[in-house]
């Protein structure tokens, strides 16, 4: 996996915990080193904890009882941060107030896999902070971001990567994939560009005029 | 779960097996009494033939070496298609497959879970089929099916049902749930209708004038 996204920025991005499935304790344990200011959503403060990681930020509704001096102990020092607006996800007021306090990235984990309702929200959710912050989600099998502005990014040849129209996206060009598209338009739910892959050793390049564009580097 | 979508159709759903995570045996299990006939997508063949599961339809472009012959035999009677049309997924060519057959309606398995890009696909292109065939994707934590017309169901209170729009839906309009819709817009990246639930023991009702929904049951 690269991690081009991450060391471009002079900032390092911070990391979201979210709670859905678990991912691997390798790419667990890549994500916190690259990302020393963690946020982690609700319930999943006692997935953490079991896995004994200290975190910065524990953030939710709260709307189960928790023992918040116990595991304000076992954290020290926490930030409780209670966010009880009821239009938003977890995941969505994490996002807020990281661009709130300045994050110019941050990396996601654990907001894919068990319930579909969750994970797509969670996905496509990303695009409309494009232009506030730069973020990825990351899961055993996938590196998912939104596009904004023209994508560069260096690939080996035979690297999938997918792009997966939220809604309709318009005046898609792209050079280095093996199906390259050229002023085309890609719409969720008809026409999609799923597996696509690198043809080549080289850059490959992504634009797109309008619309929201996730890109989607995943592997089996 | 209910079985409710399955039992009011005259002839027996198909089923489709595709590639994505496994589900539970149980789930497997059940999907396969309601569905005698059933579809399996290329390399899934090896991890049904060692659940011991007798198909009907073995279906892909099988661009890996297979030994047809004997999958046939350990098989027997086993239809093979053959599908090389790169534009289409291999769930496509399936679900294209069953509508040609005849079929009024589709259960979909191991669907969903791993590769992210897959997934989103998988879930959101059933919409392109709701005026030719009924479909409900099934995982261990979802139950997912497009808006055809007006969706009316009895559930206990308290049910989980997400409204996900693919693209933008206007006009939808509720009843029956906790946060009910009058002639509302949902927007995929923007604005969704994720954790809604129902309010009370009764009919939930939920039509839309413009664009696809899918709706999702989901459970922890």
């Amino acid at each position: 996996m690269s991690s081009h996204h991450i060391v471009r920025e002079k900032q390092e991005p911070a990391l979201i915990i979210a709670n859905g499935a678990s991912c691997s304790e390798e790419l667990l344990g890549q994500l916190l080193e690259w990302s020393p200011f963690v946020v982690v959503l609700d319930q999943a403060i006692y997935r953490v904890m079991e896995l004994g990681i200290k975190v910065d930020v524990w953030l939710g509704d709260f709307d189960k009882d928790h023992d918040f001096e116990a595991i304000r102990l076992s954290q020290q020092p926490l930030e409780i941060v209670n966010t009880p607006d009821q239009d938003k996800t977890d995941l969505e007021k994490a996002i807020d107030f990281l661009i709130g306090r300045g994050f110019p990235a941050a990396n996601i984990v654990w907001a894919t896999g068990r319930r579909a309702d969750h994970a797509i929200t969670n996905m496509t959710n990303m695009v409309r902070y494009k232009r506030q912050i730069k973020l990825v989600m990351f899961d055993d099998y996938s590196k998912i971001f939104p596009l904004a502005g023209t994508f560069q990014k260096w690939y080996v040849a035979g690297t999938p990567i997918s792009l997966i129209p939220v809604g309709t996206v318009s005046g898609i060009c792209t050079t280095g994939l093996r199906y390259n598209l050229n002023q085309e338009t890609l719409t969720m739910g008809y026409r999609s560009g799923n597996s696509n892959e690198t043809e080549s050793d080289g850059l490959v390049t992504i634009r797109a005029q309008q619309g929201d564009l996730l890109l989607m580097e995943c592997w089996d």
